[in-house]
C-alpha cells in the first residue's frame, strides 16, 4: 500500500497577512453600483451594513492586508491546515498525475468559512458592533459565524435557506450548540421573506432571499451589522491563506501545481485556494490552468449572463457586475446547498471574462459517485460542495492518465461532510437525483435582470 | 481575549513504537480464565478470533513494542494530534488552573479509535484475514473499522447496539460509505441475537450483546476473525500513542500535569492518555492524579464488582477479572453510547484496585451542560462520551479555583460530536434526562456473575 503524505507547515510560517489579487489585476474590476442613480457607490452607502475596515478592504488595492494579530490567534487552533499528497487516491486511479489537496475540514466548524468569519467578527466587533445578521445554505457559513461570534461575544441571527434548515437539523443544531439564532428563510420575520412567501408559499428558499432577509434586519438596527460568507472581495481576500499556504507547503514537496481545481458557489473557496498562484502568475510567474467547478443545477459562471445585478432577490443590494443567473432565479434543492447561490463573486466573474481560468459543470450524482470514491481510498469524507472539487480533479487525473502526463494537480478539500449524511444516505438508496433548472425560469431570470446606463 | 495555544509535535517525533504498561505494573494481571475449565487459556484458544500478532501483543510484558511502518504511514494522515492549552475557558472559569486537552478529533473517523483499528486490520491483513467482525455503541469505533478496513481492502461486518443505531442513522451512513455492512443488534442473524430478543423482543441492544454476536460470527468462518475497540491489552497498547505524544508536548510547553481526567467505557481511551504518565511515575517519575469518568447509568468501575465476568452477554467470550456490572446488565439507553459496556478493561481494573487511580461518576445532564460550555469557549463540539472527560477537567478547574492551585490539568477530548448532534438538540429541547438504571437489575446481574474457583 502507497501512503497519504502530509504536508503540515510549521506555525511561524502562518500568513501575515492576506493578499489581495486586486493588487495584480490587468484590469480593474468595474465598480458597485447604486441601484436607484446607477452611479458608483462610495464607502458611506455601505456603512449601514459593514465596519468601516471591511469596507476599506473591499474596495483596497494594496497587495497585502495584515492579519491582525487577535484573528492570527485565533487562526492558530487549526491552521496551518495540512496538505495532502493523495498517494492513495492516485494508485487507485493508476494516474501518472500527482493530486494535492488541502484540507480546510480541520476548523471547528468543518470548512474554510471560519478564515473570514473570525475576521468579519474580529472587525465588527472593534468597532462596536452588538449583533451581526447573515444567511447561510447548506450551513457552513451559519455555523462558522456562529463560531466566531461565540468567540468574541456577537449575537449571531443565521437565517437559513428553508431546503437546507429541513435537509440539516443537525447543522442548525451546531449554529445553537454556539449560541446563535437560526431561522428558516424565508421567514415571516421580514418584509422580504412576506413577500416571497406570499407569491410562493412553498418556497424552499434561495441564497438570495436570505440575504436580502439578513440585509433588511440589520440595516434596522444601529448596533447591527450584516456579514456575508462569500461573493464579496473582502471575503476572498480572507480566505488567501489557503492559498498561500497551499504554496509554501508544496514548496516544501517540492512541486508546483499545473492545474488548481476549486469548487464554486459564491467563490470564497476557489479565491482562497486559487488567487495566491494565479496573483504569481500575473506577476511573471509560471502559468498555470485555473478550473472552477460548479452545480449543473445552478451553473452561473458556465450559463449565466455576465452583467449587473443584485446579490439579492429582494434588491436590497448595490448592483455589482457578475455571472448571474439573474436574482430571480430559484435553483431547485439539490444537496450542495453552499453552491445555491445566483450569483458569482465579482471577482472570479472578472478573471473568468479575462480568460484566466476555466469552468466547468457538473451532476449531482456524478459528484456524489466521486466523493465516495475519495471517502474510500483517503479516509475523509467531502462535504457535498467539496464533492465538486473532488470530481474536476478525478476528470484532471484521468485525462493525465489518458494523456500519459505526470502533471501536479491541486485543489481544496473545502470541507467535511459530517452533517451531509442524509445527502449520502440517499445517494446509496437511490433516492438522490439529477435535478436539472427550468430552462424557462432561467430565461425569465435573465429577461428581469436590471437595465444598466454603464452597460 | 485571551487565545488558545496549540502544540503540535513534528511529524518525526510521532511515537515509533506503544508503551505496555504490563512492563512496569507492580503486580501481574489476573490470567484470563477458560469460561469451561476455570484454567488460564493459552494463545491457541484465542487463535480462533485474533490474528498472532495481536494474541501476542496481548499478553507480552515487554515494555515499547514496535509500531509498523505502514501502521505509522497511515496514521501520519492525522498524527500526531494537536494538544491545546484551553486559555480561553480557563479564563472563562476564572481558574488558577492550566488545562490542557488533547485532541483525537482530527482524524478521518473523528475520534481516537483509528489508532488501534489500522494498527488491527493490519495485522490481520498480514495473516491473510478476509473478513473482521465487531461490535460498536455510538459507532466511533465501528467507522474507524470500517475506515481501516477500507484502506486494507477488508471487509467489516459491524453489529451496531440497537438504540444507537436507530438515534444515529449518520453514524451507520458512515459505515457505509466506507463500505462496511452495519446489523442492529440484536439481531436474527445470530443465534446469540435470536436468545436475546426471544426473551426481550424490544431490547435496546448493549455492547456485551453486540460482541456476542461479531464473535459468533467470526467464529463461523476461517477467513473471519473478530476485532474488538476497547477493553483487551493490546487495545489499550495501541492507544498510548495518545499519551505518549501528549508528554512530548506538554514537555514543549514546559509543563507536566497534575492531575490527568480520562473518561472510561471500556477503558481504551483512557489507557491510551494516562498509561504513559503512569509508567513513568512506575518508574519512579513524578507522582500524578488520574481520574476515571464514567456515566452514573453504566458505572461499571464506581459501582461495578472486581470479579471474573464474561466480556458478552452470551457467553461466548473467555473470562476476564474487571470490574463489572454483570454481563446480564443492560445499561439504560443514554446518549454516550460508547460508555454502555457492563465491564472494564482488565488493566483499568486492576490499576484501579492496586489504588493507582481514582474513579468518579457523573450523570447525563451534567456532562452535556459541561459540553455545551466547553464548546462555546473553545469552539469544538464533543462527542458525549468525551463530555465525561470535559466534565472531569471542569470539576478539577473549580477545585483549583476553590483551592487556589495553580495545578496543570490534562485531558483527552477523545472525539467530536459532529455525528451526534440529537443528543444535542434533545438537551436544549430538554427532552434529554438523566436515565437511572435499575438496582434491582444490576443486583440480579451482579448475583449471576460466575462462580470461578480462582477467586
Amino acid at each position: 500500500m502507497t501512503e497519504s503524505v502530509k504536508y503540515v507547515l510549521s506555525e511561524d510560517r502562518m500568513p501575515r497577512s492576506w493578499y489581495n489579487l486586486a493588487a495584480d489585476l490587468p484590469k480593474a474590476l468595474p465598480p458597485v453600483l447604486h441601484p436607484g442613480t446607477g452611479q458608483p457607490i462610495g464607502p458611506a452607502d455601505l456603512a449601514p451594513l459593514f465596519p468601516m475596515e471591511i469596507i476599506k478592504q473591499e474596495v483596497s488595492t494594496e497587495r497585502y492586508i495584515d492579519i491582525p494579530e487577535p484573528v492570527r490567534d485565533i487562526y492558530r487552533q487549526w491552521r496551518p491546515t495540512p496538505l495532502y499528497r493523495a498517494r492513495r487516491w492516485e494508485k487507485a486511479l493508476g494516474t501518472p498525475a500527482k493530486i494535492y489537496y488541502k484540507y480546510e475540514g480541520v476548523s471547528p466548524a468543518g470548512s474554510h468559512k471560519p478564515n473570514t468569519s473570525v475576521a468579519q467578527a474580529f472587525y465588527n466587533k472593534a468597532e462596536g458592533v452588538k449583533r451581526l445578521t447573515t444567511e447561510t445554505g447548506a450551513g457552513q457559513w451559519g455555523s462558522s459565524l456562529a463560531f466566531a461570534g461565540a468567540l468574541f461575544g456577537l449575537e449571531i441571527e443565521v437565517f437559513m435557506v428553508k431546503v437546507s434548515f429541513q435537509q440539516k437539523p443537525y447543522r442548525r443544531a451546531l449554529m445553537e450548540t454556539y449560541g446563535a439564532r437560526c431561522v428558516a428563510s424565508p421567514s415571516e420575520e421580514t418584509a422580504s421573506g412576506r413577500a416571497v412567501l406570499k407569491e410562493h408559499p412553498n418556497s424552499t428558499g434561495s441564497l438570495g432571499i436570505a440575504i436580502s432577509e439578513a440585509v433588511e434586519v440589520a440595516a434596522q438596527r444601529d448596533d447591527t451589522k450584516y456579514s456575508l460568507g462569500s461573493v464579496l472581495n473582502h471575503v476572498l481576500l480572507h480566505q488567501t491563506v489557503v492559498g498561500q499556504e497551499a504554496m509554501l507547503q508544496l514548496e516544501e514537496a517540492g512541486d508546483y501545481p499545473d492545474v488548481i481545481v476549486g469548487c464554486t458557489g459564491g467563490g470564497s473557496n476557489f479565491g482562497g485556494i486559487t488567487f495566491p498562484f494565479l496573483g504569481a502568475q500575473l506577476r511573471g510567474g509560471k502559468k498555470l490552468r485555473i478550473v472552477a467547478t460548479e452545480p449543473s443545477a445552478c451553473p452561473s459562471l458556465t450559463k449565466g449572463r455576465y452583467a449587473y445585478d443584485f446579490g439579492d432577490t429582494g434588491h436590497l443590494t448595490p448592483l455589482v457586475k457578475m455571472h448571474t443567473l439573474g436574482s430571480a432565479f430559484v435553483p431547485p434543492g439539490f444537496h450542495a446547498g453552499g453552491l445555491r447561490y445566483h450569483g458569482m463573486s465579482p471577482l472570479v466573474s472578472h478573471i473568468k471574462e479575462l480568460g484566466l481560468i476555466e469552468a466547468r459543470s457538473y451532476d449531482q450524482l456524478d459528484v456524489f459517485e466521486a466523493g465516495v470514491q475519495f471517502a474510500r481510498v483517503e479516509g475523509i469524507l467531502p462535504a457535498p460542495e467539496a464533492n465538486h472539487a473532488v470530481k474536476g480533479a478525478l476528470d484532471e487525473a484521468l485525462r493525465c492518465k489518458r494523456e500519459g502526463k505526470a502533471e501536479t494537480i491541486l485543489f481544496n478539500l473545502c470541507g467535511h461532510g459530517h452533517f451531509d449524511m442524509q445527502a449520502y444516505m440517499d445517494y446509496f438508496s437511490g433516492k438522490l437525483k439529477d435535478i436539472p433548472y427550468d430552462e424557462r425560469d432561467l430565461q425569465r431570470s435573465l429577461d428581469a435582470l436590471p437595465k444598466v446606463a454603464a452597460e
